[in-house]
């Protein structure tokens, strides 16, 4: 059955409105758990939107042209599915394997549905998200499509929220609107703002944002709106909608105490009686998107990468270096950066490709939440800044490997050994954070050729990819030639008579490689391994080390003792079999302080000196007393 | 020398700030590296806040009645030490000292100074600290002193912020204000908003503030607006004030380059000569705050923690009521949730003492900086929210330990066990993210009578605690008498012929011991270790079992390979001259999806038919055949 012409408009969008409503209670009450309530608020918006608005084919969700809808109130998952339903992507039956085991439906939207752009379900991400696909469709792509994201009144509190209406604004990306649906009630009571939605749109106003009050539930009003969001005057538009949470049935609407909570199944048949719209299937085809081509840009060629002699050269300037030779290769590949753009050497791609770089100013959950809607259009983003900042985009990053991105993460100034400045500004846990997430690629270089040629595997590669780079000018420890590759590591120095194992990345492997030259004067020979990719580390290069260099190891790194190299070398052993090595841990045990970078290796207890100490401990068999000298 | 009351009182603003303006370019200047500039913009709003509003008690520092002046643009540090120096608190000699290994004065402010409240240089954390002290001081202290936050502009791009002035406005914390030192050139160039003051002020009055435009270099206008901000109309007050950066030296003022870079020792003579101020040492009195007495609370009595019997309890459920019990007995508790407080259960706080619950709806950032304002005020901040959303807040979590906050902080809805809510709900990471952060606790129960006697000794223990609980209800392990400690663990199943041991935690435990059952029909005899306490981790119990059952370990965890419960139990053995064991970790390998909490147990691998099959292979030597069968 499809709709006819002959229907009014208006009837038309309620027969599709009452049948999301209707299908949103159905799949949930069906599932036993779910959102009903947050889907039958915004369903009025979704149906002229879906009806009139929206432009996708769903028979070919890789057109480049097709607009985004992002769900950023994820919990709504009812709601997009039913229009998935309606629009006849899906059909009844898989409708109501909705949050059950093997289905693609889940709890909350994943892009494991064709589409799905991104996860959503941790409140804030969506529109933050969705301004990165605007910037890729306004200024990349330079096609004519529109993101849709809807919203829900609850997340406007997350600051997310408005480091996306900042940058949108900023952007001037009039192909993004943003509808709130203000529905009043939050999870447990009402919302911070309840129904003030002048409110609302005060902020989206001084945020620079077009923004348009109207009625969620008035079909006129909801079509003048979004008829006005299109126009495009250089500023996005954030329509402020004021819906009733569970509207359309008596005991659900405007009730709090409804929240993620399905109709019960002796109460299914009412609710749906009272929406005047039995369990059905209508089609409402949705129109197709326009054919226009994505911006032509010049063909891929091959990476020249630069090579470096013997001076010493910070791994953060090569990433710049190696950055700008990559952009220079891949007309997709794309830069982000969080306003610290001279310190972690983002600088050299803005100044080379202007036009595909793009600031994100002091808001770092943007700037990996728009590398994550670059990845939505395919580019190829890289978004930097100081590690340590990166925990405050910790949850998007979650999210990102729950939507399958694939973003590049490159963070400067990582621990002890970037001095002065303190604490505050010293990664000692990115490490550890992002080797926890699902699927992810860590990558620590420890000279210039090796940044450059990691940068260019990063480009390659799937998945959340991190590279912690290095403050401090680092010698030279490879010619421009020699091979590097995720998963791999290189031994730097080895004998048939090592005693044990050094184990480092970045700046501590020039620790251990000073700690050797000073063991070797007293006939004491170590093997080093440089661990560049610490996830995946190279388990093979270190059950050799094992078992050729006594089966012990030491660790050396520039972060906190959990989570980073030391753990990684050990997980090389878990799972197996074999003998567990002897692993000693030489980490930063102590809140370090201001200093210089040396000072601050050594007081951190991860400097040469200390490496010494505590291989002559254990080569004596006293590695208890070494690490009571710190 | 003292400046005289004869002395007019801008002559005396004027002395003032050029003296912190020189202070500010010599010890920069003496360290090498710093951020004078960006303290110069400030120095004049400094000179009338320090001289004419600021009240605070140098000499007595814990004196409830100070004022708080917070640098939320921590890199202004120079300035904030000059101001100590002019206020008599430091010598001339040791201001010099700044960045230098071994001094008190850190390139950011830290605790470290008995004067700075929390440390800052992560910037827009500095003003959603302040709100939550703006918190304390008007609901809980009741004590008529004022927060002063002097916020860069470059960090109003920061969401958090944003977090912070909605939550000001929304419980009427007329006690704060906001300076925002509007400079225009950020690291690397002008700022998002550059000198649009009336932005800023929009975004403000939009967020509910007050907000005064301002001269920032014209002292009536400052002390007009200060004036005018102390009035307390039941609204916060922002004043937007126009600076420039290196205002006062012809080579710095409003130039471009300069950011976070000392004047070179051959200019600093021209730069002190130009501010008509030679290097000096004066003086200027700060006056002392009112004498009132915080309000007056019930004495603390013992507490009457929750008892449970036989009956199936969640770990969340019982960390409500005993933060209820924990409520009753002291005073000086106070709640906090992220809207989640009917699935946290934070609810039962908030019902029985509403006077000390502060919701801070779907803001994370600021929940955890509400938490540490608390701990600036000596309270005792239990917050919760989803253990996943925790992520949300990393960074201020990582610089709350730099803070040397006492915070605690539990996570509800760990893991893939949660069900059908999908992974955006999931808590995979967080055990390895609070593990991963400087003098952390990591707690996670698996019963309810365990749950509150740990949630009591929470409230006694000082740095970053964290509490996983779980979503499901779980049977009761434990009689009410059994006692637990942070840094112990239970052994629940042992004899003298156990094969190995079974380390779990929280839900993992209960899959462990339907292992145990399964096992011992087959006269398999595991040991079992509840590791409630993931860190510090019970390292002798541990060296035991190594010792009695085969040092063979098999850890199982609701959480990513990486950080968790494995590692935690191999770092008991890292550090140490002895045979490490064989560790094989069950935890979640694959991106989980919904399901029922049973289906996803099994799905992940961390189900009791897991264990045992694990166990089976190691006990028959074959681990990597059953590592397969997943």
């Amino acid at each position: 059955m499809t709709t006819t012409q002959t229907e009014s408009q208006v009837q038309q969008w309620t027969n599709l409105a009452q049948q999301l409503r209707v299908d949103s209670i159905r799949s949930t009450t069906a599932a036993g758990s779910g959102h009903p309530t947050s889907s039958m608020s915004a369903a009025d918006l979704m149906a002229v939107l879906m009806n009139s608005y929206l432009r996708y084919d769903f028979d070919d969700y890789k057109n480049p042209n097709n607009d985004h809808l992002i769900f950023s109130k994820g919990h709504a998952a009812p709601l997009l599915y039913s229009m998935y339903k309606a629009a006849g992507a899906i059909g009844d039956e898989e409708m109501l394997t909705l949050r059950k085991f093997g289905s693609r439906l889940e709890g909350h939207p994943t892009p494991v549905l064709p589409w799905v752009d991104v996860a959503t379900g941790s409140l804030g991400q969506g529109l933050p998200i969705g301004v990165g696909v605007a910037l890729a469709g306004k200024y990349l792509d330079k096609l004519p499509y529109h993101i849709w994201v809807l919203c829900g009144d609850s997340e406007m509190a997350e600051g997310s929220i408005w480091e996306g209406f900042d940058k949108a604004s900023h952007y001037k990306l009039d192909n993004m609107i943003a509808i709130i649906d203000v529905n009043r009630l939050g999870q447990r009571g009402e919302t911070d703002l309840g129904w003030n939605v002048e409110a609302y749109a005060a902020r989206a106003r001084a945020f620079g944002w077009n923004a348009i009050i109207i009625d969620g539930h008035n079909y006129e009003e909801i079509d003048k709106a979004f008829a006005q969001a299109i126009q495009g005057n250089g500023s996005p538009t954030c329509i402020v909608a004021k819906t009733m949470k569970g509207r359309g049935v008596s005991f659900l609407e405007n009730k709090d105490g409804w929240h993620g909570k399905p109709v019960p199944k002796d109460k299914e048949a009412q609710a749906i009686q009272e929406l005047n719209a039995p369990a059905r299937s209508m089609t409402f085809p949705v129109q197709k998107p326009a054919t226009a081509q994505p911006a032509q840009e010049p063909a891929k060629k091959a990476v020249e990468l630069p090579k470096y002699g013997q001076d010493a050269v910070a791994t953060r300037k090569a990433y710049g270096d190696a950055l700008k030779a990559l952009g220079d290769a891949n007309p997709d590949v794309v830069g982000l950066d969080g306003e610290v753009g001279n310190s972690t050497y983002a600088e050299e791609f803005a100044k080379a490709f202007p036009e595909r770089y793009f600031e994100q100013y002091i808001a770092e959950q943007q700037l990996v939440a728009s590398a994550v809607g670059m990845s939505v259009r395919h580019k190829v983003p890289f978004a930097s800044t100081f590690a340590a900042f990166f925990s405050r985009a910790y949850d998007f990053i979650r999210m990102a490997a729950i939507s399958r991105a694939n973003i590049r993460l490159v963070g400067s100034h990582a621990g002890v050994s970037i001095g002065e400045d303190g604490p505050s500004q010293m990664a000692l846990e990115d490490l550890s954070m992002m080797r926890t997430v699902f699927g992810s690629t860590v990558l620590y270089p420890s000279d210039p050729n090796q940044t450059a040629q990691l940068v260019a595997e990063m480009a390659e590669h799937g998945g959340i990819v991190y590279m912690r780079t290095t403050r401090e000018k680092l010698p030279t420890l490879y010619g421009p030639e020699e091979k590097f590759s995720v998963g791999g590591s290189k031994v730097v120095r080895q004998s048939e008579n090592d005693q044990l194992t050094v184990v480092g990345a970045g700046i501590t492997l020039h620790e251990a490689l000073s700690a050797y030259e000073q063991l070797k004067q007293d006939n004491i020979l170590i093997r080093v391994i440089d661990a560049y990719s610490v996830k995946p580390i190279d388990e093979e290069t270190l059950l050799t080390a094992a078992e050729e260099a006594g089966n012990k190891f030491i660790t050396v790194e520039d972060h906190w003792p959990e989570g980073g190299i030391g753990d990684a070398v050990l997980s090389a052993f878990t799972q197996r079999d074999g003998r567990m090595p002897q692993v000693t841990k030489l980490a930063v045990q102590s809140m370090p302080t201001s200093g210089t970078p040396a000072q601050l290796l050594e007081e951190a207890g991860i400097s040469a000196h200390h490496i010494v100490e505590a291989v002559k401990a254990i080569v004596k068999g006293k590695v208890d007393d070494a690490l009571s000298t710190k």
